[in-house]
């Protein structure tokens, strides 16, 4: 293993991943099931086919398959932006004069800007197979809705996105990319449905969240002929999909010998930390290796480190089925200084149960020290990343830093999600000095935790 | 050469090139030199190092060293982000429904959203060796201006950027990311500057031109200590440094056996273009093989396609040395309604020689054929194209459709030379309908052509 290693390894075409990872069959404590919030009984699948693709609702369901086929189509697909590059940051081992080896799974260079589209493919091929019209979706800070348009386009499917208003409003050209790709895109809450007005009718003026755009792209599929919902982060089938961009780490990883001591990823809903941490946390599983696991989130909506481990809603309306998770109550939206996305109010169950165990761990930071993390690192690694990802780049540096005091040469593997290409007016406010935190109050939660749904014989 | 062709063709890190390639070397009719505009006589050494770097004038002059030896710092650099894919077009190829076989050197995966980064980093370089506190320069679509702030950055040099005003106000975002890189911007014509103030006394309210940015840098460079003008097209050394695209390109279908009938670059300085196919075409002067090269222009700023091949200003100002050049005058200005860069009224000598020696053909194609080109390509292919890069995409699919009437199956290589992330206000306008086509009349191009100055005893 004396090979050098290059600054950016790229598996070839043939190493790139067959199948996809489900580490929920290595869970020896499975995930909690989805609730029918009217009978408190777990989602039959039936019932999950009137909102998603009947082969989606198998993979959401499957706790017990450890690898499931990519289908060739979506692996084709996965050959025009992928194997992404395991980047050595050498350039920045060097500016914090660090003994710590640092490397980054960088999934920004497609059109998307970041990894959503791993499984926006998956789900729309789906959509395809079934034979449906179109799909609907809801949207952050824009990068899943882009990523589903890209692969609605390339498929023939329609594509609706509901963008929650604060980025629909921070993000304006976000809407153009999109529009490129064909898909029509709406600012969420609207008035086009009875979730939309209602939400509107209750809090006049929000800037809108996760889970209100969730409940409008869920009532619109559900109410039109051959369409289904999609979602981007929180879901189990979700994570599977994201699996390929840690079974590309660990294969590019394996290659040349290097074995992570610690894995960082941010986390909003889960889709990227899950996906680069479930090889690694299958093997810890399994009892064949140990890693340190760090979860990243905003303090501005910290549903890890200040969320309950409860039964709740995953959107707003309240017409979704319960997901048990940590939570900040469907009711939570973020303080409209916070930018970017991470503001989900909940957290992927899978990820919730490894966290429930003391498998992972995780931290809150707050945007400013996240932004003066980003312009850091871009001025000594190039790539200039979404607000999101530099929650991970600010606990890398944070974790090299310790090395330099301790001396000690930990491997630390991080994933830099995406580019912030579209993010300049955060960066803009952070470059005038007009950038601020926000901590919730307990007061502030307290409002979220009233919302959460008590469920007799359950919680 | 059975084996399997992969989507994208990734170098390995020891495959990258470690000298530059210098096509001047291999012309037997060299281009011709820059020459002083007091006297008429060829620049010196002496004369064009007030205004550029030591180094980079040695190489601007050098006519004979076939190979430039790449400072190994700035190989580490480019290892940050090279080497680029050269991708296989299928997808592109199927939706076409064509016997060709497209392939596309893809050079938008770094910050600066192009290939400019190439020579910014060597540029960058030089300077820094040189001891200098700072660089200048002018951008157009803002891709050069952010390559140059982020290869300060790196090096720790200071950057003053003059960004033609209308690509300002079109790309407002721009501005951020140098900013992200810690570089100044200020909108061209500006009152900072003597020329700037001349400009705007004559043309009150003009969007600005490159030619006028660069009067504006070069006045600045020369007049403030330990300074110097950069430029990221047009001149031999920036065609020099760019041949580390065509040299990848070469080197990655030599290693699987193809050979490209067709190469097809956007030319608007012309550093992409004769980047790309620089080392192809030291083969076609050296006998060894033969190509067919297309330049690829805007019809509303066509210098190779209606342009005068003569002496001219390289800048509207009229400080910079005289190059002979396919030329529209310098006191040309592309009409408002023209996006993204492309718009400098001049050609790289080297290209131009080449042109008018009848070994590369050019065209001209209009905007909205060039937009449309670009959406139906990011729709098949995921790459969402800088408009720049769109006109080589518009005749790349214009040449393989014609295969499809032939049943040629030509080998098709264009140069993608960006991402348009910060187009969108051009792709907005172009989805409202509200974008127009402008072909300058004859009467338009003779005002340009006017001031073309004429010199005893050359022209």
């Amino acid at each position: 293993m004396s090979q050098e290693i290059p600054y950016k390894i790229y598996l070839e075409e043939n190493e790139m991943p067959k199948q996809w990872y489900n580490v929920r069959a290595d869970m020896k404590k499975k995930p909690a099931p989805l609730l029918n919030p009217g009978t408190g009984e777990p989602m039959k699948a039936e019932e999950l086919e009137a909102v998603f693709c009947k082969e989606l609702v198998q993979q959401e369901l499957d706790n017990d398959t450890a690898y499931i086929d990519i289908p060739q189509e979506i692996q084709d697909f996965y050959k025009m932006y992928r194997p992404s590059p395991l980047v050595r940051a050498y350039c920045l081992e060097k500016h914090l004069d660090t003994p710590a080896k640092i490397y980054y799974k960088f999934e920004g260079n497609n059109t998307s800007g970041s990894h959503k589209l791993n499984s926006a493919i998956a789900q729309a091929y789906y959509a395809k197979q079934q034979g449906l019209k179109g799909v609907t979706t809801e949207t952050g800070a824009g990068q899943w809705g882009t990523a589903l348009s890209m692969a609605c386009a390339y498929l023939g499917l329609d594509c609706k996105v509901y963008m929650v208003k604060v980025s629909y409003e921070q993000k304006p050209f976000r809407r153009e990319v999109m529009r490129t790709y064909g898909a029509s895109v709406t600012p969420s809450p609207s008035m086009d449905t009875e979730v939309g007005k209602r939400i509107l009718e209750a809090h006049p003026g929000t800037t809108g969240s996760l889970g209100c755009a969730i409940s409008e792209a869920v009532e619109v599929a559900t109410t039109n002929e051959g369409y289904r919902y999609v979602l981007g982060s929180v879901l189990n089938q979700v994570l599977l999909h994201q699996s390929v961009i840690g079974l590309e780490s660990k294969a590019a990883m394996d290659k040349y010998g290097i074995k992570p001591d610690v894995i960082i990823g941010c986390a909003g809903g889960g889709s990227n930390l899950g996906g680069l941490i479930s090889p690694f946390m299958g093997e810890k599983l399994r009892g064949e290796a140990d890693y340190q696991f760090i979860a990243v989130e905003p303090a501005s909506c910290p549903s890890f480190t200040r969320g309950k481990y409860l039964y709740d809603f995953c959107d707003t309306g309240m017409i979704c089925p319960l997901a048990k998770m940590y939570t900040l109550g469907s009711g939570f939206i973020p303080s409209a200084n916070h930018a970017g996305g991470l503001r989900f109010h909940g957290m992927s169950s899978i990820l919730s149960e490894l966290y429930d165990q003391g498998l992972m761990e995780a931290r809150a930071v707050e945007q400013t020290e996240v932004f003066a993390a980003a312009e850091e690192f871009a001025r000594v690694e190039g790539i200039l990343p979404a607000p999101e990802s530099s929650h991970a780049i600010k606990v890398a540096m944070d974790e090299a830093l310790k090395c330099k005091e301790t001396g000690e040469e930990k491997t630390i593997l991080f994933g830099l999600t995406g580019t912030g290409y579209f993010d300049m007016v955060a960066y803009e406010k952070f470059h005038d000095g007009e950038m601020s935190d926000y901590i919730p109050t307990d007061e502030d939660l307290q409002k979220g935790f009233d919302g959460i749904p008590s469920i007799p014989g359950i919680q």
